[in-house]
């Protein structure tokens, strides 16, 4: 079965780094990644906001947030 | 070819849970994954600090550093 991966990002530079290593490093065979641009798809802030993420770009795997570096505040986004 | 990923932790519960979640999720046929507790192998954190590692847990792929959340700074593991 597949877990789903969930990776958050505002398209800052910070943000395109870990896309471009982390979420693309994650085994496909067994994630479902989806990656979502939350400057563009601000209606699911409040998604993101309610797994637990506080920053951008975060990973959310199993429901369990995973805060990769430090790109911008979720709440410069709403 | 293998792509060198590196998975440092000091043991914490922040880093077990990223060990567990993050690291376990990479794609092993492209990554080749060590995982180093830097609490027991103090003379590798200067080797995480070269490669801009400051806090645990944290990833290093392709040389590049990525801090997943935050369970303690580099200071203390010194």
């Amino acid at each position: 079965m597949s877990t789903k991966a969930t990776f958050y990002h505002a398209g800052c530079p910070v943000c395109v780094a870990a896309e471009r290593t982390v979420a693309e490093a994650l085994d496909r065979s067994k994630y479902t990644v989806e990656i979502v641009h939350l400057g563009q798809q601000k209606s699911r802030v409040a998604e993101a906001e309610n797994a637990g993420v506080k920053s951008v770009p975060a990973l959310v795997i199993n429901g369990q947030p995973f805060h990769i570096n430090h790109g911008a505040d979720l709440s410069v986004l709403k």
